[in-house]
């Protein structure tokens, strides 16, 4: 941990329906893994074979972004493995948050498994306040409830205003994963 | 580069008066770098003594983040002198972008010495539609202009929710910068 003893750790919040929330936490870990703090990304969605460029990334900086989900589940024929898993990977992110060993906690598109009714808003801010206090924490995700806005010191929302998908266009490698 | 023929590179262009804009250029940055693909940040705005998170972390990945300008410009008293290095930075970002050398170039903050007149849009605009086609170029600041918003390919508004400097908290290391 740098700097640590006295900091008042943020609850950042990246929310929207555009690009850059993931991108924008990922820049986040880039940056304090650059001052030598130490952070974790735990992804509520990403499927734990995935191998993005996030993964590829991080495996060369020696840092931790851990693909914890089934990928997106709206596709599952398999709820209740889906539901099992994001309480694993909650279960995990308490552990992480608990610890204050880390500078930064990311927690990538925990919006998903609260809005899907699989985590209580409630139980996650009480997980929040309950943290060691110079734990800096990053939310990702599309719809955040109002609670974990009410909650959040720094809330962003990223907003489309123009995407290439709609043009025909395919994501690219690289510049979205 | 990377799987590179063939490929359409793609403008994207984070605006709006919210955070993320430079974070998820950033996050764009390291995902590429994961996936080996050959990347250069060039930033129009931070001095070039400057060496926050994104540049330590750049020098231990070995990736160019080349802060080119002087800070914040409304402080300056030698605004001829802020031209001349905003004209610099862009000549630097022509030679980058036709080199077909990388397969991402970020253009850090070039909304501003648009706005402040410094560089023309026009040109700005013929240099991304005349460069090798498979080059991905990302460009970053508030208040892009109209022109800029109709030819990029990708554009997010990163718009301001909730901000913790109005409740007296400062920038955080890591977090911010």
């Amino acid at each position: 941990m740098v700097e640590a003893k006295g900091r008042r750790g943020l609850v950042v919040l990246n929310t929207g329906n555009g690009k850059g929330k993931t991108t924008a936490a990922l820049g986040i870990l880039m940056r304090a893994w650059g001052r030598g703090m130490k952070v974790v990304m735990l992804q509520f969605i990403k499927a734990s074979h995935h191998r993005f460029g996030e993964h590829k990334a991080a495996e060369k900086m020696g840092v931790e972004v851990i693909p914890m989900g089934r990928g997106f589940t709206w596709l599952s024929k398999d709820l209740d493995r889906d539901k099992a898993m994001a309480r694993a990977c909650w279960e995990e992110a308490v552990r992480r948050l608990r610890s204050g060993e880390y500078d930064i906690v990311v927690l990538d598109e925990i919006t998903y498994p609260i809005r899907y009714g699989w985590l209580d808003v409630g139980e996650v801010i009480d997980a929040l306040a309950s943290r060691p206090p110079h734990v800096h924490v990053v939310l990702t995700g599309r719809n955040a409830p109002q609670e974990l806005v009410d909650f959040a010191d720094l809330v962003t929302e990223m907003r489309e205003v123009k995407h290439p998908f709609k043009q025909g266009i395919r994501a690219q490698p690289g510049l979205e994963y």
